[in-house]
């Protein structure tokens, strides 16, 4: 198909541009053998807490999220843990690894409008994107944080509309997250689902309009 | 502590009256050795859906998002399908088998207004009940469906309380869905976590008045 002008390239960050599981050996350093473990019942459990309080209208910020679904997965797997543990891990989400291709895909773009929208906070995404010094890349980081809303929650994706001189139709937005993408493109934005994992697509009635394995697919919409 | 007079007993229905994962053996008629992966995925993702279009604002019905996530769970397992198998366990849901001290408890309290408060559909709950059994014990057979809205978001429990005559503060709600007992609470109505699983106390600052291993624990709020 012959794809449609794109102004604003649009990135989920957690799981998109990083590895949220890169967490593992902070896990694994604290409660051996249990890294694996706790990394994905955080993640989860992590999510499950944005929708959750998504839909009950109790918004809370991305830190305290983070936190409350790191003590019940700890609480899950049976492990003890200390203030400073856990002060430790939270900090770990601002040290996460960057997928391998993530900086080439960024330079081919560097003509384009590079934006990131994501639950995280502000502080929590400028801390991650410049520890990994990615921050030059990107015109603007927004956080749906300045809303109390969570992806993907219609009023979130409306965020970047306001913030970005574009319309919704003009947006390419990229995650990971099968529910992201689900999402975005309920909102009304074009959506490249980057399926690292090679899941199922979800069955909400929302196809991705592209889908990759890994970011670099996204350049054929330069 | 001293019990505050209860004039309604609200019950959740599926995890908590009965159990979703009976739905295995005619899993396993049809996927061998697949039936507990698939039970445990279908489940998981069902959740996930209600959550997601309540966040989305995309409601469509419990048999709707049962046979969407029921799809995705076989597809995550590598299961090929026919329609009439999907059929099949979609006629499972109706067919669940209830927890063994269900109608003990119900007789105990038959003196008490028991009303049921899911997200299933009326006809899925109404059908699901009289294959049990269990009907005449309920004076209401409540679905979210009349308002569109899934628990735990709010409007979800105020239908319950429009249609009857009491306040929240008088009403038991029970559930073994933690995130159940969390919009039930954050409603306002007091609150007993089935905890049939013995899982953590889910961390989003909602506690339980009362967390029993089954329903009997129950019967000292009569």
């Amino acid at each position: 198909m012959t794809k449609p002008t794109i102004k604003a390239f649009i990135f989920d960050v957690y799981g998109t541009l990083f590895d949220v599981h890169s967490v593992q050996d902070t896990c694994n350093k604290h409660f051996p053998d249990k890294g694996e473990a706790i990394s994905q019942s955080w993640r989860k459990k992590q999510l499950d807490y944005f929708f959750l309080r998504q839909v009950m209208g109790t918004y809370e910020d991305f830190v305290t999220v983070t936190r409350e679904s790191l003590r019940y997965a700890l609480m899950e797997n049976g492990a003890q843990w200390t203030t400073e543990a856990e002060n430790e891990l939270i900090d770990a989400y601002t040290h996460l690894t960057h997928y391998s291709e993530v900086e080439g895909v960024l330079q081919e773009l560097k003509d384009k409008e590079l934006v990131i929208l994501s639950n995280g906070t502000q502080h929590m995404l400028d801390s991650l994107i410049e520890n990994a010094g990615l921050a030059h890349h990107f015109d603007s980081v927004l956080s749906v944080d300045d809303v109390k809303q969570f992806k993907p929650a219609p009023a979130a994706y409306t965020h970047a509309l306001k913030e970005l001189d574009v319309k919704r139709e003009e947006v390419l937005f990229m995650s990971s997250n099968g529910w992201d993408i689900s999402g975005a493109k309920n909102f009304g934005f074009h959506t490249a689902w980057i399926n690292r994992g090679h899941a199922p697509t979800e069955q909400l009635g929302l196809e991705p309009d592209a889908e990759y394995d890994d970011l670099t697919g996204i350049l054929e919409w330069k």
